[in-house]
């Protein structure tokens, strides 16, 4: 039987791999590549790189398809990106039906970990449950941006014993969750922090983490939320693509999350 | 000047540990083992076998200490782990003091990851705080028991764009935070999903994840919550110890996280 793999390649920095990802790309016959949008060519490379870094045989190959485009004139979220989900599907279907053999092993990599705000995971049982081709798969964890924005700003996700809430800017944009002292905000292209400025809420943002152009900054919103526009729209010109994410603080919370470094707020990755 | 490592070493399984970390594994000098409690002896083993696989020179050294005992005459919750965390970090102190020489590297192995429910970060925070020991630090992630959860019962975290709650059984136990689709419950000694029969929500439950042990639950909470609590009283007798987590999932959500899957829910690490 045919056997995906769903591999968690972390975020950014290709020593994020875990060793479980590399025994699994090991055993990957075709690895099938669909980025998307202005990241795309830098997000296969880093991919490509990862493939050639950790991979000992030469026999994979590599399959890139061209991602659907999702249809911009349904206005409901949820729905224009569950169409977009099915047809990604029957785009992944025929790949697999294709490109891999019986008994060979197809390979997805995944920036970050499939379970987070990755679409993977639900093409996949999109297609399960279409019924038409069958397969077993495996889903193999990787580091995400947020364990790598608070192990470079070195800061606690959690305050002592309390919860945390991830949320994209979208919700964000719609108010701040009442409850939880902190709160991590992924997929924000719109800056929704400064929804935010009249909040006494400390900020510790990130983007393209673990890369070599990696960017950190932190402090109290309403003071630093224009530089992080600034440079997030600089560098997004820049590169044509940003990813960044961060967690914002209520101040009390932040003296205990803040630590005082040796390093600057803007130094590389040391290992 | 020291320096310390602060390495996730991944939860359960030796192979979630990451490129990185091994690299920081290789870099330490001397390594402190301070577990608690029941799992102590398993925990240390666990962090052995890490060192034994990994690490290629034979020159580091192991200290073990005794943890300090909390205070249970303090009440407030929060006042007592900060207190215990304050005498943690006398022993830390000491012990860095006077096992680590200038110029050499320390490792602490952290289960999971050390943004995430752990106190070693705000142990070093506070020896910093008390300004009498000089040293640099880094934080290396590490693949937690909640991307472990995701990955082995093959559901995403997050419904579509929606938020994420992040908690623990004391705060699950007041309630369950009304906004957000999916929770995942933490350090829940007390089985605290039994306060939410009525709710109509679905439990993805596992213990001793990554490890040859593995217990996966999954069904709807009224249903199985018994059987759950029954499940983690027995390994616990057994073992003397337990690490479990779960998470929750309004119904209409469970739909899209439900993977039709070919083996059994307490199949094992295929990898």
């Amino acid at each position: 039987m045919r056997k995906l793999y769903l591999i968690g390649i972390g975020a950014g920095n290709p020593e994020y791999i875990t060793v479980q990802a590399i025994k699994a790309l090991n055993l990957v016959d075709v690895f099938f590549f669909m980025d998307k949008g202005k990241a795309k060519q830098d997000l296969v490379n880093l991919r490509k790189q990862i493939c050639e870094r950790y991979i000992e045989k030469t026999s994979y190959r590599v399959v890139e398809a061209d991602d659907p485009v999702r249809d911009t004139t349904i206005s409901d979220y949820t729905t224009r990106v569950e169409l977009w989900h099915r047809q990604r599907a029957l785009v992944y279907e025929e790949m697999i039906a294709q490109q891999l053999e019986e008994n060979q092993c197809g390979g997805f990599l995944v920036w970050g970990d499939p379970s987070l705000y990755d679409s993977t995971l639900r093409v996949i049982e999109h297609i399960i449950a279409c019924g038409r081709l069958c397969f077993e798969f495996e889903v193999i964890p990787g580091i995400t941006s947020i364990q790598v924005l608070a192990a470079r700003h070195k800061i606690s996700l959690n305050g002592i014993g309390e919860s945390i809430v991830i949320t994209t800017g979208r919700q964000l944009s719609a108010g701040l969750s009442g409850t939880a002292e902190r709160t991590i905000v992924m997929l924000d292209g719109q800056c929704s922090f400064n929804s935010l400025l009249d909040e006494e809420l400390d900020i510790f943002w990130g983007a393209y983490l673990g890369m070599e152009e990696e960017i950190l900054l932190s402090g109290k919103l309403s003071e630093i939320a224009g530089m992080i526009e600034k440079v997030r729209h600089e560098k997004r010109q820049r590169n044509g693509w940003i990813m960044d994410t961060y967690l914002l603080s209520k101040p009390n919370r932040a003296a205990q999350a803040r630590v005082p470094r040796t390093g600057t707020s803007c130094d590389h990755n040391d290992l």
